[in-house]
């Protein structure tokens, strides 16, 4: 019996997502919030992580599995993280591969009993991929900002002005308008607050 | 047996929330992007609409069933409107109100048989309210913005600069400062983009 972990930050979703997969296959499924207390106890993990990185704190979430997920001396398939996402989203994808995820299931993709096929086959560690997916992931291989850009475009998104990100980072205001003004040009778009809007809807913020 | 249409944008939650129904009482549940195509022939309407007020679409899609559904020569139970929403949005849960739903489901709340109970009780024509959404609909009813102030917020948002909105709009330029001016104080904000992401998150955006 496969042990799943469906971490979702809205408890309705993941409810629902547990309730989907005893439908569809048996699975020893548990739901929580975020890594702690899951239910395991004696430092088990369960064999495969069911993470929606659209959720509240999921890239901070997907880095703790890649560290709690075990190093060459434990057998593949325990821990595996696998990933509910969308072809529009690159930069998530991104923090996605990033953290090693094994599996990538697309949330538009509407076939049945997709979601427990792709358990099975991480649970297995191999790697499964939606191939509605592809293009995404084309993309995600290209991030167009620098990590400098990324902060200071987050903080404008925050509502921080020029003078605000100058002082939190240590860095001159001139300096900071540059950043800005490199970001908006790369993304393509036509000012501030454009550019945090597209960065947002590819999930590079 | 009471017949449930579950309406979600996203196909995966579709597909889960169904499942949790199945698993929890005996509804008949379809599932559905949007309204047409339900599956549900000859001028029937399902007992109950499940909507997440979040979804892409989803305050077309509420006004589009409150036109759909009976006026006073109808049963009071046909078609009606249950939402999932969120306390931390006013705004969402005021749209919701707007469009005459009938019940309010917390998807933070994971209460188990929370979503079945909350159906059950819409079908026969009866308010549901979660209780942690109280304090959400106190904030609600204080809408913040006029739907002036809303639109340039929401076109600032979508990046369109004070010229580009004057001339859509046919106002003066000074006339749609003045109107983003006043938004960015009323929300209590630092700046423009502050009141984007200020009136986002309260879900007034």
């Amino acid at each position: 019996m496969i042990r799943v972990l469906v971490v979702h930050s809205v408890k309705l979703f993941g409810s629902a997502l547990a309730a989907l997969l005893r439908a569809e296959g048996s699975f020893d499924v548990r739901v929580a919030p975020g890594l702690s207390g899951t239910g395991w106890g004696g430092g088990e993990l369960p064999d495969v992580y069911v993470v929606d990185v659209e959720c509240a704190g999921s890239a901070t979430l997907m880095q703790d599995i890649a560290s709690a997920a075990p190093g060459a001396d434990h057998a593949p398939h325990k821990g595996a993280l696998l990933v509910l996402v969308t072809a529009d989203r690159p930069g998530m994808l991104r923090k996605a591969f990033d953290s090693r995820a094994l599996g990538y299931v697309d949330k538009n993709n509407g076939a049945e009993g997709r979601l427990a096929d792709a358990i099975r086959i991480v649970a297995k560690g191999e790697r499964f991929v939606d191939e509605s997916l592809a293009f995404g992931f084309l993309r995600a291989s290209d991030v167009p900002l620098s990590a400098r850009e990324l902060t200071v475009l987050s903080l404008a998104a925050e509502g921080q002005s020029i003078g605000d990100m100058a002082r939190g980072l240590r860095l001159s205001s001139g300096t900071v308008r540059n950043y800005m003004a490199a970001a908006t040009r790369k993304v393509g778009a036509r000012n501030r607050m454009d550019a945090v809007r597209i960065s947002r809807e590819a999930g590079w913020l």
